[in-house]
């Protein structure tokens, strides 16, 4: 069989070499045997998957694999969500690995391009995580998997906490394709809160010398959430929510989206709105959601993963988030990027460039950075069945008779904070494509699975737009003092104006002299942590930014 | 909190009650109680799902809901992959149950038109599977979930033996937002072979009078494939496989598609086509499928079930399948959805009607049918964005200078076994949407999602066509002697062939003559059982049907 000899030797002959490393003391290895144990396990070329996403990581078995021999293991493949350590550049920079299959690359994003021009990573592709799980299960199944938890017990059951995420996913990948798995925890246990991972699927347990590095992404603190964020959400609001009723969604992070989330109880509660939009979230624990929470805005929000301080608010609101009857949130980043897609009518994200027809994206000069799960969300799954006022609204606007339209929604400011214009006639991905050697220009979000874009000018309501011609009338209309925008006469946009393809804030009723800071219903990491009961523990670096504020 | 209110009295509540009924033993509940457990722990309104797709049945728990007293459970909103059982629709004779959401009604489909025509069933929606998955998480999240598995052990643990299925989506669903979990099981055993279902998750176990019902729906005998079957899968192999080199793909069920998998290790080699097409599967382990493993034309196959007799086989192939360390397959329905829609550059499919746009339903008049999981795997992903040769090849054709585009081929006879033409000019599927009350006709796949289609009359290359008439030509150069392709002239057929758009056996190198059951690798079931050195093991049906062939 051709593939047997192309998966290196088989499980049985990895694990009795494995078995002379830990000493045979059943799946428990010592952390100081970590390196040792990588290096009976894996074997030259195979695939290897490290979980990190973008929140927690297995950054001790990351360090570990940095740490081989190059002259043992070498020419690895790794396959991951997210490159966010060093060490997982690191395993390139000591010749251990040299392909590379990824979602997300934020931190390390510009350390990337370097080692992919220099000839050091050869990049595969870039994918959202949904593809990059469903090629695990296909033609990019690891063969080892270096996964991590809060807990196991001797049997190698884990239990994940609330930041689940893509542990269940990458073991069952690994488990079920003669793969052996690998997991780093913060502490051996002799009973779990609850089993995540059954302890049938995990090989090895490494108990971490410290716990494993978590990032809380997902916190924006409402001190920094600008008048600006608050007139865009406001038209958001007003022109996406309201006239559509957008009952299901999935909002991206950022200020804007945030403000969105803190003007529910308050400007939208306003316009009438609750029980009628915002109902069902597919979102992490966001402490920006409290206030929505609290005023009863929200029926129930399903997680791609947790948020640090957000456990003991969960667990008082266990109706609302997908907790366990031990009281914890189990996550699951792959059944939620289902949700977002399949169960979701509308997406609302935030991007760096969008050009004439709307395609947009982030990747920049000199940067590699991925996607992550934007392009999963934010297009119309062709696989849709189901309908709902919003998707039919949707696509009878697009002229469509037989079927609906997701909600696709841009926030972007014209400028970024850096002073560059967000509008360009050309994206920088087509120069990335050309340097990294991809088929294809890496386009978060095509142009014509876009339904609006909202600046803080105005919203282009890109379903009413019947030609390429309309479309970038529409965006040129909202793009402000940009040169893309100063390209085209006012006329032009008043013409649309009067379609109501291009709305200004007074054509939703909104007095931009009212879009302050004021219509949040938090404006501080302490009204939020108020909000909450006093449950919300925010870490510190976001205690220290409220002191400050 | 609003939601609350809705969600009925809490689970501690239910609990309670039904310890009553259970009589404090722990999780284990008889079978006698098992009615009296279900009105203890479902209260009115309840959101409830029955597992059930199109192979095993939790039916014990079915019939033990469908025997339920009205007067205290009623008005409950089933949430099911798929009504298969006379107790699926019981539940709503009987006034207990009388909403419904769904994926597919294949052997109730006629009942099931019936009981919404005068009013006993009101439909939700039609879904395909993984948006049905999807909707469970986000806003038809189960009150309680009544699901089957192979074995449990005294704490709830489940084995669900290579049918793994839906069981682990439905009871994170329904575990993770305050629902109670039972399983029905075929025995309670002291050590399972191991964990598919975490303990932790399930609240009762059940042990079934009967082992569970599960049907060999993936099973096609070799002596029922036709000389037209083997042209069509001729045609398949050379215009679509062999062209695009077509390395990741997905089966549907049918007599033409067990023929390409029956032609691979014959006609497909002969071609030169071993290692570059057909490398990697998502799919059930079709029995036909054997031969071409033995050839080593297949690296690999991710399954989304398992299929009855195959269980010694896939322990034979596990570095085929997705087999775990016990020896048994786990298959998953969800991340086997995920696998097709992401990891896949192909799907083939049958149909029973097209119309002249391409668009294609299964749907017949006083039949509510559903689609399963055709409508996910037969459409580009438009958030996918690794590329392939494949679907490069596919998207230059299409004249996409941004994207590529995934193959999706319809393989139909131009007339159904019935008589019927394949072809019509007007979709039954718009009768069955005014009748049933749907917002738009249930449309299997739209036809600005088909690559091809091929009938034993040609291939009609949808990709090269640029406008709505050239495609509806292109249809019509391959629908024979039906109604709808006699409205053409042979001419207007001619000019698409000149052009590649249309291909007779013929252009394709294919001589009619040559296409008979002679080039099968199996012809009969006798045969598969052969191919796999003993192991493959039909269930008694197909034996039967062997020998009267």
């Amino acid at each position: 069989m051709s593939n047997t000899s192309r998966q290196g030797t088989d499980r049985a002959t990895r694990l009795a070499r494995a078995a002379k490393v830990s000493g045979n003391s059943g799946k428990l290895v010592s952390p100081d045997r970590a390196t040792a144990l990588l290096e009976s396990i894996i074997e030259p070329g195979d695939r290897v998957t490290i979980e990190g996403d973008n929140q927690k990581q297995a950054d001790f078995l990351a360090k570990a694999l940095a740490k081989a021999d190059p002259a043992r293991l070498h020419d690895l493949h790794m396959v991951q969500s997210v490159l966010a350590l060093p060490d997982h550049l690191a395993v390139f920079e000591r010749g251990i690995a040299n392909r590379l299959d990824f979602a997300f690359a934020g931190p390390q994003s510009r350390k990337l391009a370097e080692l992919v021009s220099n000839g050091t990573v050869k990049i595969g592709a870039i994918h959202t995580y949904l593809e990059l799980y469903a090629r695990m299960l296909v033609d990019l199944s690891p063969r080892v998997a270096l996964i991590v938890a809060d807990k196991a017990d001797r049997d190698g059951n884990l239990y994940t906490g609330p930041n689940t995420e893509d542990t269940p996913t990458i073991a069952e990948a690994a488990a079920f394709r003669g793969g052996i798995v690998v997991a780093q925890v913060n502490e051996v246990v002799d009973g779990l809160p609850r089993v995540d991972i059954p302890g049938d699927w995990v090989d090895f347990v490494v108990p971490g010398p410290k716990p494993y590095a978590i990032e809380p992404l997902f916190t924006r603190d409402p001190a920094k959430v600008r008048d600006e964020n608050v007139l865009m959400a406001m038209m958001a609001i007003a022109a996406v929510y309201e006239p559509y009723q957008v009952r299901r969604l999935n909002h991206g992070i950022g200020y804007a989206t945030a403000a969105i989330e803190l003007l529910l109880p308050t400007f939208a509660a306003q316009r009438g709105l609750k029980g009628k939009v915002a109902n069902h979230f597919v979102l992490n624990p966001h402490p920006t959601l409290i206030p929505a929470i609290e005023a009863g805005f929200v029926d129930n929000v399903y997680c791609f993963g947790s948020e640090l301080g957000m456990e003991q608010y969960l667990a008082k609101r266990a109706g609302v988030f997908p907790v366990g009857a031990d009281g914890s949130l189990r996550s699951n980043r792959a059944l939620a990027q289902v949700a977002g897609q399949y169960a979701c009518d509308m997406f609302v994200g935030a991007t760096l460039q969008i050009d004439p027809q709307g395609n947009s994206s982030t990747a920049t000069k000199g940067r590699i950075t991925g996607f992550g799960g934007a392009p999963n969300m934010g297009a119309d799954a062709r696989g849709r069945r189901h309908d709902s006022p919003t998707w039919l609204c949707a696509g009878e606007e697009a002229g469509d008779a037989l079927r609906g339209r997701k909600l696709v929604v841009q926030m972007v400011q014209t400028h970024q904070p850096n002073g560059a214009p967000s509008f360009v006639e050309r994206l920088d991905a087509y120069d990335l494509a050309s340097s990294a050697g991809f088929a294809r220009p890496p386009i978060m979000i095509y142009g014509d699975d876009v339904t609006h874009v909202i600046t803080e000018k105005g919203v282009a309501n890109l379903l009413r737009c019947r030609t390429p011609q309309e479309r970038e009338t529409a965006l040129r209309a909202v793009a402000g003092d940009t040169e893309f925008g100063q390209r085209q006469s006012t006329d032009a946009s008043e013409g649309l104006r009067r379609r109501g393809i291009v709305m200004l804030p007074s054509d939703l009723g909104i007095d931009v002299k009212t879009a302050t800071r004021d219509l949040l219903a938090a404006r501080t990491i302490d009204d939020l942590v108020t909000a909450s009961g006093g449950l919300y523990a925010p870490p510190a670096k976001f205690r220290s930014s409220t002191a400050q504020a």
